[in-house]
């Protein structure tokens, strides 16, 4: 039976200024987590969370998480732990979003002030953090105090987990949500996070899957120092060409793998999964947009969805040791380190994707009958995450889509990662669901990011009527 | 008939002192052109020089060079013209040499001060400039004082053209070559740069052959603004990929270059060139001392000395757009610059070898079937030289050095280039030696540079002698 939701979605609709208020407040806060000197701020946004929350009736912890590595005259910003209700009858669904921002400068090319939100005649309210990930986190608070205004009963019991690091690196927080995951989050029945996107501008989205990321790094040494060209060109083995031979058989101009043993574990497509591709709102032009060039691999949309999400890729990304500024410099660079990564997808096994790439670097290296020496190792390696897209998770937030929006979502996966999704999976054992608020053209990152008030507004809809179909939703 | 020298020598011994200290007054001056607040302690070194020639009775100018291109705020050191003697009856010899030097500062690591002459106890004459290229050119004014104090007559008219911008590209100093070719320069009949080094460090020798050097970039671009490796990789063609999968066709691990028509180009080596080699004083040692390490691509002397002067060499410098700091960065760059250069030696033509790279180039991207954008050009290039070592300037010098130093020289190339000996023999058509004062370990452009006492006064008997011996040597 369908929830009753009208008087909660005739709340939200006049609410729209109270909520937007709220908004402008977090976005004035300049909670920078990457500079120093913006601690301050992220911590104040970190109070400013738990005071709303608390004013919402919400029992709030504000969990420190010590000092910055690397930074020790730093004290990380406090992981905001929220719960709201306790009713053994109801299912509990922990929330997961992030308070702190990118860096902004009006400077780097903003048509306004960042930290100021400015609402366009489109809708369109402009500032740092209101899509990544203010917005959103907000839309849980909204949620709640539109449910008391209207006088209607929460579904659920929510837990909630802000954090103040994820715009770097997340530090301190894999180690809380371990050691949480059977004390604040143990009757968490499933996770939702909002912090990704649309894959369009007009269809929302249920997202289930991740790839991973394995970087590596190929060093190549010879001599001492660096040389001169002149003097030793000819005469010795150059580091320089070495690794760019051996990059060079990594991965061809179309994106294909060289690598024997990658390929060999992903899986294969299966039936349910080709049908999800059917109806995706995607097109060739909305990815040429964000390329900015037509200089597309595949022509059509399927292949380039699946290459996207469920097939691994390798990427060249640079060299460190080698000339890399504007001008002519004829150094023979003595030392360098090639960087690379493969996105890697189900089943791919990190130790499996490590040896084999291990073998074929070194097999092409000796093939070149240098005398330099050469280490190929990981900097980093992060594994895929897929959820079951028919999980009750993901079914109850497919009908919420159904309600507000009027369409069914498409379920989509993503190229890059959100390693925190992972971490709650493996730590608390249950489906997780991703479950955007933005657009594709937010432009998280970018000077000028946005949120759309349509985006905002029915967004928050759409995690209270997500809250109540997931109360319904029979157990799969 | 051997030129009576002994008189000369011995005044040369008693002056040692004297030599040195002006030596050590020319080193005080801080004559560095790369910066521009030590402009006036260049144009100092110019009138101290000046002042120097005067006094020994030469005719001096200073001749101002103008504004420096792209500084119009400073103005250019004067280059130092010198005539002494204008004898109708004698030859004319034309020598170059500079007086500004490399940056130093003590904090780069240096043992002394860098602007303090320190002679150690093995006569190490610690100081910059000292070697590049003070002691050569106060060398050519010891010998014309020593000639007076001896009262031997000096046996040809010197031409002088000392500059200040060497290290500094030598801006200006082509145009005023030229344009003094038929004016200042115009009786001169051989010309001789002391301003390079030995290739070991007991045996003299005398250079006649330098390589060109063409250097190109290979452009790659494709989106509009760098990806995200994790949004996009797999889907689009990486402006990345093939750079380094064109790059890795240029040259192989053991030097040869795979771009056809450059080999065609080489000139034949011949008999007499062969013979050249089989006395020269260097060693597999000498080289991996100077590499620090053992990865030569040849086990001899011969084709590793071949390789450096008389054969081409391909180098690989680096890549401009990629990410080159340490660390992970998962970017897939838009445009990419790859940075690499051809030393080039007789008989290569530099309009040939442009036209062959740009195909060869051209054709291994078209290889690719990429829809990136590839363009190849070169950002600069520049001739090789050779000289006859047959010729009676290299004769007279060689029986100079058999004299001072008891053996015969080698006579070498050097791999790199000194574009003004080129521009020299174009502008007055005569035969040019390089004739070195300093040895290989001299550290011209490095911390610590030095000149050993031995080759300056040495050094001072050898231009003396070599004027002697080039004033008689028949016309060849």
């Amino acid at each position: 039976m369908a929830p009753q939701l009208d008087s909660f979605f005739k709340q939200v609709d006049s609410s729209t200024d109270v909520f937007i208020e709220r908004l402008r407040k977090a976005v004035a806060i300049p909670s920078v987590s990457a500079e120093d000197a913006r601690r301050p701020d992220v911590v104040r946004m970190g109070h400013f969370l738990a005071d709303e929350l608390k004013a919402l009736g919400a029992e709030v912890e504000l969990r420190p998480l010590g000092k910055q590595p690397h930074k020790e005259h730093l004290d990380l910003p406090p992981v905001v732990l929220g719960r709201y209700g306790n009713d053994k009858n109801k299912r509990t669904i922990l929330v997961y979003g992030h308070y702190d921002v990118q860096p902004a400068e009006k400077s780097d090319g903003w048509a306004t002030e960042p930290f100021e939100l400015t609402v366009d005649d489109k809708g369109r309210m402009f500032g740092r953090g209101s899509t990544d990930d203010k917005g959103p986190v907000l839309g849980w608070l909204n949620a709640i105090e539109a449910h008391q205004k209207a006088g209607v009963d929460f579904p659920v019991n929510l837990l909630m987990c802000f954090e103040g690091m994820e715009e770097y690196g997340s530090e301190g927080l894999d180690d809380l949500i371990k050691a949480e995951a059977k004390k604040f989050f143990a009757d968490a029945d499933a996770v939702c996070i909002s912090d990704n996107y649309w894959l369009g501008t007009e269809k929302p989205c249920l997202t289930y899957g991740l790839r991973g990321c394995n970087y590596y790094s190929i060093e190549v040494s010879g001599p001492g120092a660096d040389l001169h060209s002149g003097v030793f060109g000819g005469q010795a083995h150059e580091p320089m060409t070495d690794l760019v031979r051996v990059m060079g058989t990594l991965v061809d101009s179309k994106g294909n793998i060289q690598i024997p043993g990658i390929a060999e574990q992903v899986a294969p497509v299966t039936a349910d999964e080709e049908k999800l591709y059917q109806s995706i709102a995607f097109t060739m032009e909305n990815l040429h947009e964000s390329l900015g060039s037509t200089t597309t691999i595949h022509d059509e949309t399927k292949p380039t969805l699946m290459a996207r999400w469920r097939y691994p890729s390798l990427s060249l990304h640079g060299i460190e040791g080698a000339f890399s500024a504007p001008g002519a410099k004829t150094v023979i660079p003595a030392k360098v380190v090639g960087k690379f990564s493969i996105r890697t997808v189900p089943d791919m096994d990190i130790d499996t994707t490590n040896a084999v790439v291990y073998k074929y670097v070194e097999e092409q290296f000796a093939k070149l009958g240098s005398k330099n020496s050469m280490k190929v190792y990981a900097q980093h390696t992060g594994k895929w995450w897929v959820a079951s897209p028919k999980h009750w998770n993901f079914s109850a937030a497919a009908k919420a889509v159904e309600r507000v929006w009027g369409v069914e979502p498409d379920f989509t996966r993503e190229g890059g990662s959100i390693p925190v999704t992972l971490t709650f999976e493996e730590a608390t054992g249950k489906n997780v669901l991703l479950l955007p608020m933005g657009s594709s053209t937010d432009g998280a990152h970018s000077i000028n990011e946005k949120l759309d008030k349509r985006n905002y507004i029915e967004g928050i809809k759409l995690l209270g009527a997500y809250l109540h179909y997931v109360a319904e939703e029979p157990q799969n």
